[in-house]
């Protein structure tokens, strides 16, 4: 095999791939990348097994072949070649040259053999959406899965499609993160769960751009985004996730509008006082045209106070500030709307088209 | 107590004074920064019995007093409010409010009656540099002290002043730093070895403007360095400092002129083959107007060439290539020469005027 292409490429094709690579993995072809050159193209591909990748470089084939190659070796050496054309030459004995400018590099590969190619996707069931809205879509919602591999499923998020409404949800058992958004056409119905870790591998390799697109697969088992030179294949996880619409309930008794940046920006300060181990709440008091904010710790006291839209009653809240600074950090909105029904039942944060939802279950506290 | 002073500054000061702040003493006391308003000053100190801090702050003070609170919650409230005009009032029971926009904190401080004072330094022998020129003698040298406290000595840098020069010395067993530079008029002859830790602390209060001056001043113990608003005394470390002078012979059989940063770019790309664990060299084979570096290790081999201008004999050499990359890392020329004797000694990269000289041992390595 031998061919020849620009550094920076060469680069970016690497980058996309690396993130299917396996760092922990017993079985060392799991750590390699794929370099298949034919049929004038060549191809990455890494795969470890819950996520496979593969991506198209431009280059000129001098020789066709293949062969795999330690990931994160051949990543660092293409990292630190000039950016100028690279070639790489590969001997029947697999080794690997790699020559840039006056830098030779000499590195062993491995027969492509044993490698795992990406599963074969039937392309039923689609939907497409520019890759800045899923890009929007995973960060807006991410932060609520949850770590705990016990709850296998709340460590993925639903992608549910129903005509022309995609709705996505993350859930751990604290809160629950909804964005709806509007599909081209109607769309045939799917109801998935994408691991977390796929979600937030793919938010790195797309683009963020409004005219790039990515179509989306679903088949039983996997789900495949494809872009102009890029796929990512990974599994979903099994089972069926969480019914959450009987706790989207429309009723509220207390109703706010308040500047979110403001808002932000005093709970960070009292997330000062509160250390980890004594999971102490910040205390909202809502009255008519303002709301206090309290945090009281054995390190010290806080007290803010904010001007506030309300319609509805007084109430007095407790929550855990990191729920809501989570949430807060990812609405682009500068106005935010809060609805509440009493200090035990959930709040929500949510625009008025519901493109967002944000529901978040508030804390008990002594009564100062 | 009771003074007003605007965020940014409280947070500048409380900054500069934070690295003298001692983070794992048993001594609550010095974990605190202490507050004094009096005399209409406001002035923060710190001292961690090595290194010692305080800076004069602007503000208003409405009453004066002193007290001393916990460094790293203080200047985490400081850094997360709003930035406008902070209150600062401490009750009889030295309870603090902190007091910006509607934002109120309410913390505990302490008696400031057991906090240590910088010692009073007399200011008998001194030299005063810019800012600018301290920061960078310190970025240049500061790599090549050791980290091993077994010798003390090496874990600081000698300062010697002679005349109108000022020598600033580092140096771990396989290589010395130097630079020189030129003082204003006669000085007292000093020669005292200054922590390494001080020195990187300081560097980071710097201006880094060639327009700011510092005066240093040297006892037999202590180092002040005096800036407008700000001082910092140090203590010194005792002993000997190592002679180097017999070690820099102006002889040499092969010297050689190339650029730095194409060097750098091809000892960078060599270490990729190289394992902390194995230690392999870069072996440099210079010839008439051509250097090829070569590196080959378990993972696989390097080659490269480079031109250069030599005078002299050829000759084969080998460094520990991470001496080569810390020492062109710091030096601002273009061009750089290289002094070679034989495989065996050092060699020395310095500029004509010696405003720097570093010095490196080879390591051996077996013939190709």
């Amino acid at each position: 095999m031998k061919f020849i292409c620009r550094q920076d490429q060469l680069m970016i094709g690497v980058n996309t791939v690396l993130k299917a690579v396996s760092t922990k993995s017993t079985l060392p072809i799991l750590e390699c990348i794929l370099i298949e050159a034919q049929n004038h193209q060549i191809k990455l591909t890494a795969n470890d097994m819950e996520l496979g990748i593969e991506t198209i470089i431009d280059g000129d084939i001098l020789e066709e072949g293949k062969i795999a190659v330690e990931a994160k070796l051949f990543s660092e050496i293409i990292r630190k070649l000039p950016n100028n054309d690279v070639t790489v030459d590969v001997a029947d004995n697999y080794q690997m040259k790699i020559t840039c400018e006056k830098a030779k590099f000499n590195i062993m590969g491995k027969p492509g053999d044993d490698f795992s190619y990406l599963p074969v996707i039937e392309k039923e069931k689609t939907i497409r959406l520019s890759q800045f809205t899923l890009k929007e879509l995973i960060r807006q919602t991410i932060f609520s899965i949850s770590d705990n591999e016990n709850n296998k499923l709340m460590t993925g998020e639903l992608f549910e499609v129903t005509g022309n409404k995609l709705t996505v949800v993350s859930l751990d058992g604290h809160r629950i993160s909804i964005r709806n958004i509007e599909l081209e056409g109607e769309n045939d119905p799917v109801k998935v769960v994408v691991p977390g870790k796929t979600l937030s591998d793919i938010s790195k390799i797309l683009s963020g751009e409004l005219n790039d697109m990515v179509n989306i697969y679903f088949t039983e088992k996997h789900i495949l985004f494809e872009m102009e030179k890029t796929k990512v294949v990974s599994r979903l996880l099994e089972g069926e996730y969480y019914r959450i619409n009987r706790m989207l309930s429309p009723d509220y008794e207390t109703k706010i509008i308040l500047n979110k940046k403001e808002l932000f920006s005093c709970i960070d300060r009292a997330t000062l006082l509160i250390k980890e181990s004594d999971k102490r709440p910040i205390i909202l008091t809502i009255g008519e045209s303002q709301m206090e904010l309290q945090v009281s710790t054995s390190i010290g006291s806080m007290k803010e106070e904010m001007e506030i839209t309300r319609t509805g009653k007084d109430i007095m809240i407790g929550f855990n500030p990191k729920f809501l600074m989570d949430a807060l950090r990812v609405i682009d909105d500068e106005e935010i709307t809060i609805y509440m029904v009493n200090p035990k039942a959930p709040c929500f944060i949510k625009d008025e088209k519901e493109s967002y939802i944000y529901l978040i279950l508030p804390v008990n506290f002594n009564h100062a």
